[in-house]
């Protein structure tokens, strides 16, 4: 079957050779000057014909792993009604990150994030019994978020493509080869899409459940960091990092004891007062649990992730404290609260306090600090939580070795959530012994066009694009130098190669120079670039390795040959 | 290569034996029963695994035969910014039928009900010279209005998927070649489709421009009604059709005289109390156009065509009066207008109401009318337009024979818009004179997954759905009547069948009747049905054709030799 031939003098792509001035990252300067995207509005971004070869690609591989593993393609509507939503709690929970909007009669609507509740009432309607279980079902659709800041082109854009899917089984072991397929699904995905990436382990935030991993495309521009450990298997979101609990310390403490330490509200200005590092300080910080006020004690050189923390906390609303707080609690001394004076607040305190480990920290008292304040001794810990920022050199929680962080693009997520849902919507089928069974769900996305622009990150060079194969949006790309024997030759070749089942793009754009030419070829990225130049008149061209840069000239029917094979 | 084998015991389709209550078509009807869509809301649907496959064998189709024109594909944001369309007027213009919603920042968004306006600033921005026209752009993606009524299933919602098309030329000749290249194309599209169609005029309404045809489906759930002329070549849309002005009349009448008529303020009291047929009498309305009271006047059996008014007064908003108008206008007396009184009001008529005919008509007094009220004579007529409600019968414009009316779906507008967009949003190129040139649109559209409900409708029979080949989500349903030896011949042939490139369903459901087997079968619709039945033993099948109800017994190599054929 003959591919076809796409000419670039009728193509619809203007390259640009300035990087646009907002762009940051090198997917979305590529993408915007090599012509395959253009931005709308914030965050929304239309696909220009190159761009959308590229996703077509990147879907259609997607398409065939997710059905290799018996999953069933659908496709649900994007505006949705307010009720499921506001049954399982995130019409609520997702905040101003959720599209509403209502119709012509005043009923409200949001556009879809993410379809848990959807194709919880989806299969709630088709399956009745055990029998019918388990399945899996998928989309590949439009999915809108109002990102409070989105940056970065189509890296985090507030509508894009994903392929979400759910499960649904009758036992937690139907979950787990369900939660199984899908992760060896995902990475022939990504293997076949050329990405470089991770499986780590993730915190499962908002969507509930149980067990969750991520897929991880380790690039610069990645907004998520990872911990990675050079010894074991181990690797986690750095949220989902979680540290051991520290063993309880023996040694003897002096008594606890005041010391005056004025203007020392923070950290920093009482270990440079006292001359101690910010390591022998406990810092406590306080936040509104449901309304609560909660203090969270770190060492002093730590910083709490306000991420973990709500996640730990979940599905409490984690505040920060504002000045109105401390209004009628004396007990509350800004900038110098010390838990061993804090009886009516709930103390939780990072692993590392661990109890027989002494402290200074406030006295509760304006200008006052104590030393060894111990804990168990001085004040109790309510709760031991890991609630810090993991930081580069922190142990493996599996094998202590100090951890390696890296930035990276979440390209997918997996979920083993439970019954979460079904628990919501009441989904039970007839089970085997003839009752009702409550059903198990996971849900499982890719981000398909963030994948383009995690691709673009990872394979991009300094000349511009640089596609894997599978996913350009040409195999070939023919440029013909400028004469008329040089656009003859390359139009006859690109003819070939075509019906030799090669996708070609070809360049015999009359005036204009051979220069802008190469440049165009070298940006637009196909892994192939094959020259009709000077000695096109005997039928020779030049064949580029768009990464390596590797050339060699060869006669036309050697070039074809060697590009089918 | 072998396409896939899909079981019905895995397949997650559960048909219904009876119609879904709220369904009026025949289409609703046999998707909902077969398993292909599922209600979520008010005009909003899933598609169901059987239903996602029909669908996407309708868009391959569109999207072979649109690059087959050159089109080049993309893909827009339906989420789109308020700015473009308050430009364009169309902001204000599509009123409530336009999805309207704010971001997190008060932005105001809409859903794309089509996209003139992106696609306008799109190539505005990509193209710059006259050598980078004609170009010609399409996408396959969900669409948004808010209809007033949703009804007929996926016929009429208010999330679709339709395919736009948008065509960019220098010349008046070049857009009506990229006009005539989609008018190809479309038909080339419903023939595939195995859609019974014909192309109408049409107005352009709200979208503004010169010509416009429509592809209508003949059936007797459509909402469009079409005129057919049984001797000439003319079709249109009703909207569309035009009278020719008649002929002024010459004879004499009589002076105009007052009669006294108690109680009647209807052209029905008025005919009965004269003895007169009401198309003796003459019909004023009045309507609202921009505020202003307008009188719009018809033979009184004739309805005035509200679509067609509007479409004629456009860009002038037109409203029906109420009791309130009359305060204060002493001049109009409801129920007894009568044009010969009207000074102060713009007198629009029929052609029908020529100068010289003679009219029974309203004398502007209660309880009172005229006779012997001639036009041209006793009243002026400030401008003729054909704005009545076509009737079975009316005058072919062409050839003056007797139309046929007709009931059927739209499911394809193709208008040349000439330079509406590219005036508003200043889309010039360089022409080849060297001085900017005004570009000319065309604008195409395709209801994609209307074109199901279309083919459903057309092709269903009372045992169910039943699908051309190229559409149906399989070529064969194999059936296996129940036993061992019908399941082992059953899934032995279905594999046979993919091997050889047919796409397969096979229905190996344990525990579920022949009867209930073969009824799904016929209702679901796939073009061939081959049932191992009580031959199974020795290797025998019976293949029945769906539409034909014709069945024969054959040996299981010679049915997959047939089938394959």
């Amino acid at each position: 079957m003959a591919a076809q031939v796409q000419r670039m003098s009728r193509l619809m792509v203007k390259t640009l050779r300035d990087d646009p001035a907002d762009a940051e990252t090198l997917s979305h300067k590529l993408l915007v000057r090599a012509g395959y995207v253009r931005r709308n509005a914030a965050g929304i971004w239309s696909w220009l014909p190159l761009g959308k070869q590229v996703l077509e690609n990147v879907t259609r591989v997607v398409r065939e792993e997710m059905d290799a593993i018996g999953g069933q393609e659908v496709l649900l509507p994007a505006l949705l009604p307010k009720e499921p939503y506001e049954a399982s709690g995130r019409w609520e929970e997702y905040g101003p990150e959720l599209f509403r909007l209502k119709d012509r009669k005043g009923a409200e609507y949001l556009l879809g994030p993410t379809h848990e509740e959807i194709f919880t009432l989806l299969v709630k309607d088709q399956c009745t019994s055990y029998k019918d279980l388990p399945v899996t079902l998928y989309q590949i659709q439009t999915k809108y978020r109002d990102e409070a800041r989105p940056r970065s082109g189509i890296l985090r854009s507030r509508e894009f493509l994903m392929k979400d899917s759910y499960s649904f089984d009758t036992t937690d072991e139907g979950l787990a080869e369900s939660y199984a397929l899908h992760r060896g699904a995902y990475i022939k995905i990504f293997q076949r899409l050329g990405l470089d990436h991770r499986v780590v382990s993730a915190v499962s935030g908002a969507m509930g459940g149980s067990a969750s991993e991520e897929f991880l495309a380790p690039a610069a521009a990645g907004e998520d960091t990872f911990a990675d450990c050079p010894s074991c298997e181990y690797a986690a979101n750095t949220e989902a990092v979680t540290f051991t609990a520290a063993a309880a310390e023996t040694a003897e403490h002096p008594a606890a004891e005041e010391i005056d330490t004025p203007d020392t509200p923070t950290i920093e200005t009482l270990a440079q007062h006292l001359g101690v590092p910010a390591s022998a300080t406990l810092k406590n910080l306080l936040v509104k649990v449901d309304g609560e006020i909660v203090a969270v004690g770190v060492p002093g050189h730590r910083e709490v992730d306000l991420g973990k923390l709500s996640d730990h906390l979940a599905p409490a609303q984690v505040e920060l404290v504002t000045a109105e707080d401390f209004t009628g609690r004396p007990d509350l001394v800004r900038g110098y609260v010390g838990p061993q004076g804090l009886e009516k607040v709930r103390y939780l305190a990072d692993p590392r306090v661990a109890a027989g480990t002494a402290w200074i920290t406030g006295a509760n008292k304006d200008g006052v600090h104590a030393k060894n304040v111990v804990a168990g001794r001085d004040f109790t810990v309510d709760e031991y939580a890991d609630v810090v920022v993991v930081e580069d050199g922190d142990p493996c929680p599996r094998c202590g070795t100090g951890l390696k962080l890296d930035r990276a693009i979440e390209i997918g997520h997996i979920f083993q959530l439970g019954r979460k849902y079904a628990d919501a919507f009441q989904l039970d089928v007839l089970g085997q012994n003839g009752k009702p069974t409550r059903v198990t769900m996971g849900s499982y996305g890719v981000g398909v066009s963030r994948a383009v622009a995690a691709l673009a990150e990872q394979t991009a060079d300094e000349k511009g694009l640089c596609w894997p194969a599978e996913i350009a949006p040409a195999d070939v790309h023919v440029v013909a130098a400028g004469k008329a024997v040089q656009i003859e030759l390359a139009l006859d070749v690109a003819e070939r190669l075509a019906a030799a089942g090669l996708r070609v793009l070809v360049d015999e754009r009359p005036g204009v120079s051979p220069g802008v030419k190469f440049t165009d070829a070298e940006l637009i990225g196909v892994p192939k670039i094959l020259v009709a130049g000077r000695r096109s008149a005997e039928g020779v061209l030049e064949l580029k390795d768009r990464r390596t840069g590797e050339r060699e000239e060869l006669p036309a029917a050697e070039a074809i040959a060697r590009l089918s094979a």
